[in-house]
């Protein structure tokens, strides 16, 4: 056995590596060909990057392309991922035109690859031209989104809906993402990475050095909240939540863990607002963390009694999964993803209010035993629904289901 | 290859047939038991009796168990299928007791067979109280809701919801039907069974004998509705429809094929509506045909030249389903899985009016080629995605996907 597959069955366990060999047997030398628009940041790359290593391993013809394209590309598309989050904004036939052409382009250097594959898979809507650019393909494709298609602004979708129709099958991330498509939708959870830094184990004695380093007090409670400063993840609250805890639990301390504010001017301004809130509060740490914090990050969800995530509206919310994973319960803002996460008295517990995240850590941080065996179940069912390997059984499947029906298609035309 | 496989294989595809024996090989040995509550009768019936050798033959240890109850608590159940669809009905505690204690009665005589499954399908709501009598349980379990749950009850589905949550996972139709669940959530649209006698290739012969039966001129244009006489299913609008279209194409004849008026006193009042609408239009059918008049139901389709299913509110819709697997072209109302299907200028088209479903029938009526080609884009279009063995490669894919956690989970307790 080599080396993912060994060292995910150690965290995963053997049998879920036993049933991806199982999966994956009859699909053997199957071309797979991944399609997204970044080899490096961003969600969709940092699984791209463990997905099809791990693919290949098992035994399939899997890989990697990135289409390329121009500032003014990346610029539509990132209205594309804007307007279909729900954001009111409309590309101009410029825009359109630059988009089409860049797919056009990069359709030629990767069409020998796109052409004979068995499936291919395109990741959100910056490839999702690509299609209507190889006529000439003989495998199976389908659309992976992974945006918050609930409430896409209509012009956009409306311009994107014929070019993902003309795809075999999509992928969404939850079912209110789910749209009206000519063919099989499929629902594939996001998940974490056992094994990435933001999730790996860490040594008791890196917990405390980076405990030490925000001077934070071991011997007294801490909850975290990580997230941008976004009025959606509502930091606010949870610093009026943390201040009504506070009046039953002295000394009580909190952690704010954030992006650095970049070019994002409404975060700069829920910034100050929090900065203003929490004053010269000493036991509050409001953290402007580099991207790639990622194990400060972690030792943090470590170093925590418990995990917030106040938020008043989410997609997925991989903060909460990644909370849950660290063995912690977490209080979660009654919406969206937390939903699927957080369940009352199991593994955590939704709110509404401020207030109520008060109460809830009030009553978790004055039980101890309650809060662990919560904690252990939350750590079980993020290992049972949300790793990484379950991730990979899903897409397994799902090419199962795919391939099915290719030789049907052909025969038809 | 035995029986049900190389049957299917002549109408589905060898190649699907490979797919499933490749999904199913480390299935092998796998003990599934389906359990609903009814052995004849209904969908869920329909697709179990099929299901459950296919599995077996592809070589699972599959079962099929029904539990038993007497009439109070089919009453309930009945209640619960009406309040889960949206109408305001709720149950009183002491037709919960029946309910709870029907699902207790049977769960000690089917124990065994349940304790020891490796995986567990309980259809609807009926047996769904099963898993709370069966602790000791070592497979995982799942919950195929076949019922549309878009808008359902609210204090019935409360009731439910905490049943549904004790289960490892559940499968709906349709995403609108998906409901919050702490578990994965799977979609597996229905499917028809094409050997079934609703969908079986008929000999020229027998759908002249049905037409000669009927008194329906071969030499003129014939459309067709299947449906209940229920409003939702807009008969009086088909009659319009129909009245709109013959201004432009003499002789045109409709069927209107529903089943017998039974029990259902809004079905006999809808019926007499649409009577005096059709008056004594000699060109007009109005069948009330027996439940089992499948072959019946099948030459009509085949001797329409389109079908039409103006339905103004529609579950999935497997009437459109089979007319498209027979060739022929869909003009179906705008709403719920009808537009799963029907594709504007490709399987069908869609329409809000009766105005509109003139429109279409001309335009498809004068276009014969138009119509030829649409015609077999239904059929591939349905071989592609709503077959039977299709159904049965999700439900393979499916218990892939479950198994995964299975050790986890024991483990963790």
């Amino acid at each position: 056995m080599s080396g993912l597959l060994a060292r995910y069955a150690a965290v995963a366990g053997e049998d879920v590596i036993e049933q991806l060999r199982g999966l994956a047997r009859p699909l053997a030398g199957l071309r797979v060909v991944h399609v997204n628009s970044t080899r490096v940041g961003g969600g969709v790359a940092e699984i791209l990057v463990k997905l099809v290593p791990f693919l290949a391993e098992l035994g399939l013809r899997a890989t990697w392309e990135v289409i390329e394209g121009d500032e003014r590309f990346y610029a539509c598309t990132k209205l594309f991922h804007n307007a279909l989050q729900g954001f009111p904004l409309t590309p101009t036939a410029a825009q359109l035109a630059v988009y089409e052409r860049t797919n056009r382009d990069n359709a030629e250097s990767l069409r020998p690859a796109l052409r004979d594959a068995d499936v291919v898979v395109i990741h959100d809507p910056q490839p999702a031209y690509l299609r209507e650019c190889v006529p000439e393909r003989r495998g199976r494709w389908v659309w992976r989104c992974h945006i918050d298609l609930s409430h896409p602004h209509r012009p956009v979708w409306r311009y994107l809906l014929p070019r993902v129709a003309g795809f075999d099958a999509s992928i969404f991330s939850l079912p209110d993402f789910v749209q009206r498509l000519p063919h099989p939708c499929y629902l594939i959870p996001p998940s974490i990475d056992p094994l990435s830094a933001k999730n790996i184990e860490l040594e008791p004695a890196e917990i405390a050095a980076v405990r030490e380093r925000f001077g934070l007090d071991p011997a007294r409670y801490l909850v975290t909240q990580v997230s941008r400063f976004d009025r959606f993840k509502d930091p606010l609250g949870v610093v009026r939540a943390y201040r009504l805890a506070k009046l039953h639990v002295p000394g009580l301390q909190l952690v704010l863990a954030g992006g650095e504010a970049a070019d994002d001017p409404e975060g700069a301004e829920v910034l100050r607002e929090v900065q203003t809130a929490v004053g010269d509060d000493p036991d509050v740490r409001i953290l402007l963390l580099p991207a790639d914090a990622h194990r400060t990050i972690n030792a943090l969800q470590r170093a925590s009694d418990l995990i917030l995530q106040k938020s008043t509206r989410e997609g997925f919310g991989l903060t909460v999964t990644e909370g849950l994973w660290k063995g912690k319960p977490v209080i979660g803002g009654n919406v969206g993803g937390i939903r699927l996460q957080v369940h009352d008295h199991q593994t955590g517990f939704l709110v509404d209010t401020p207030e109520g995240a008060a109460l809830r850590i009030r009553y978790l941080l004055s039980h101890p035993r309650i809060r662990e065996r919560m904690g252990e179940r939350a750590r079980a069912f993020v290992q049972e629904h949300y790793l990484l390997t379950r991730h990979l059984v899903e897409y397994l499947a799902l090419f199962h289901c795919l391939l099915k029906g290719r030789a049907q298609r052909i025969e038809v035309g």
